[in-house]
């Protein structure tokens, strides 16, 4: 069994226990006799796959009764992999949610590393900083660079920590925040593992 | 006595108890015989002053001790300004600080409301909304839009309120965050206190 999360810059695909990552201009589809099971956030390529029979949306079969419509089907994914616990996706956005005793309580959407740093130069070249991951967020910053960090990262530290839940920490970039969650899970395939849940429920798998 | 605050997009004088704020693309530097008392964040415009002799670098007099080599001169008037309280300076950039008894505690950089709302957009036409300025930041979000704020001015309205100080609300976006910052104190010439202040300290006023 194949199954890929299309986010907006890569594909995510997953083969028994192995998983690769593909960004989006790089791949290129191909007509497969393979079943491949995915779910999808970006419009362009959900176009695409309807040109490919092998390719089975599994956004139809989940049970959104708990969640909101324009919640993203990634997100929905992350929450229905565990029973209790604070998701963090880190991908081109970090996506923050909540779920407690197998309840959706909500979420947020946080700018993702890249584009918040691309945006701090925006404003200035002044305000060029790279992250720094080791920072402790108990000290209000005294230096330009731990401050940028603090208001990106500090702050959701602060609530994420807040919830008092076990934290998973998945997504492309979920290596970088290895170190501002000392105590998270890191879970590449935890996205995964919410949708072969998806499909245990509607008995695909 | 003509006071300056020149930011990262506009130009903020205040003239006796009158401020007007200009663009900087829409300003021109003519010669005057006006003395005009200034600090400036914005290094092209820095360069540009030096051709005038009435453009008096108040940079120069701060004594800047307690504050950081490359903390922004306006935050440092900012402070200067008040004895106890968190100073939020809503421009291009959102910058935090807080001072307790006259000392600075440090502070953050958070990103401007146009540019991370732009940033949003930047990574999908599917988180294109506009902030939720209303919002009860009590509840974890539960709708897109709701999640983009709370993740943008949620994060930062919690921990604004943990310092338990009196709040600041200054600079060209501050109306903005009025309804989110319900009990802050909005001073358009908070800068310019602060400016005065470091003047008089010099004997400048």
């Amino acid at each position: 069994m194949i199954l890929c999360d299309v986010g907006n810059t890569t594909f995510h695909f997953c083969k028994d226990s192995m998983t690769e990552r593909f960004f989006i201009d790089d791949y290129q589809f191909e007509p497969s006799d393979q079943t491949i099971y995915f779910i999808c956030v970006n419009q362009k390529i959900l176009s695409l796959t309807r040109n490919f029979s092998n390719w089975i949306n599994l956004d139809k079969v989940i049970d959104k009764s708990q969640y909101y419509t324009t919640m993203g089907v990634d997100r929905i994914a992350g929450c229905e992999a565990v029973n209790n616990g604070v998701i963090i996706d880190v991908g081109s956005a970090i996506t923050v949610d909540i779920v407690s005793s197998g309840n959706f309580k909500g979420g947020y959407i946080c700018l993702g590393l890249d584009q918040s740093r691309q945006s701090y130069l925006n404003i200035s070249p002044q305000l060029d900083y790279s992250y720094n991951f080791e920072q402790n967020f108990d000290k209000i910053p005294k230096n330009s660079r731990d401050a940028i960090t603090y208001a990106q990262l500090g702050l959701l530290y602060k609530d994420v920590l807040s919830y008092n839940l076990p934290i998973y920490l998945t997504g492309g970039n979920s290596i970088k925040l290895k170190s501002v969650f000392k105590k998270a899970i890191i879970d590449d395939k935890l996205i995964f593992k919410g949708m072969k849940n998806i499909m245990k429920k509607v008995h695909l798998c």
